[in-house]
């Protein structure tokens, strides 16, 4: 099983709460972390506890995946009721288990004033 | 040369100031876009003129790289006087120029609450 395919598998295992399978692709020492808030998770029993206590009702959806042998991107849209916010995992794996998770996610924001005439609103 | 040598190219030139260089690495018709303020940038020529303008003194530091054939991924540092943000750009690379970039620019947030006593603050 390469990179990707841990990851994608991943996903799947989340979505559909099949926390056994979810489980088996993680490293026991594997780290979680969240650069913009600075939280941090550390260990499989950990990030499994924090995904099995996500409030509400979600699906995280992969819309864009970039992977090498050893390390996996994927942009998410992670839908709730309340409307789809955008995740971007990056996942490092060996030997077909998840080491580390590091998740970002970029909230919408007005953009700052530009000088290049070029730029167009959608 | 590889996806991820023209990414690698594209920040040098860009950090270089060196237009020339920068512009050799992008398809005519490629696209800019940033989902989080709904900007894009249509065209090598309305690219290079983005970044040109960009005002103030500045270097991006690619600090992680995901690659693979056709899109690379790059976390950079992007430092100004002011301090250091991060961005994450996707690229897609087609015949070694670049067809379309995919901007992130993830900001600091407030950590929402959690159930799960795992999550520790770095």
């Amino acid at each position: 099983m390469d990179a990707r395919d841990v990851v994608m598998r991943h996903w799947a295992a989340a979505n559909a709460r099949d926390w056994d399978a979810f489980a088996a692709l993680l490293a026991d020492d594997m780290l979680y972390e969240v650069p913009q808030t600075g939280e941090r998770v550390r260990g499989a029993a950990g990030y499994l506890d924090f995904f099995r206590t996500w409030p509400g009702d979600w699906q995280a959806e992969p819309v864009r995946v970039v992977a090498q042998s050893d390390a996996v991107v994927v942009v998410v849209d992670f839908r709730t009721p309340e409307g789809v916010e955008t995740g971007i995992g990056i996942f490092a794996v060996a030997d077909g288990r998840i080491t580390r998770v590091t998740d970002y996610w970029p909230a919408p924001y007005d953009p700052p004033p530009r000088l290049s005439a070029f730029v167009e609103r959608t």
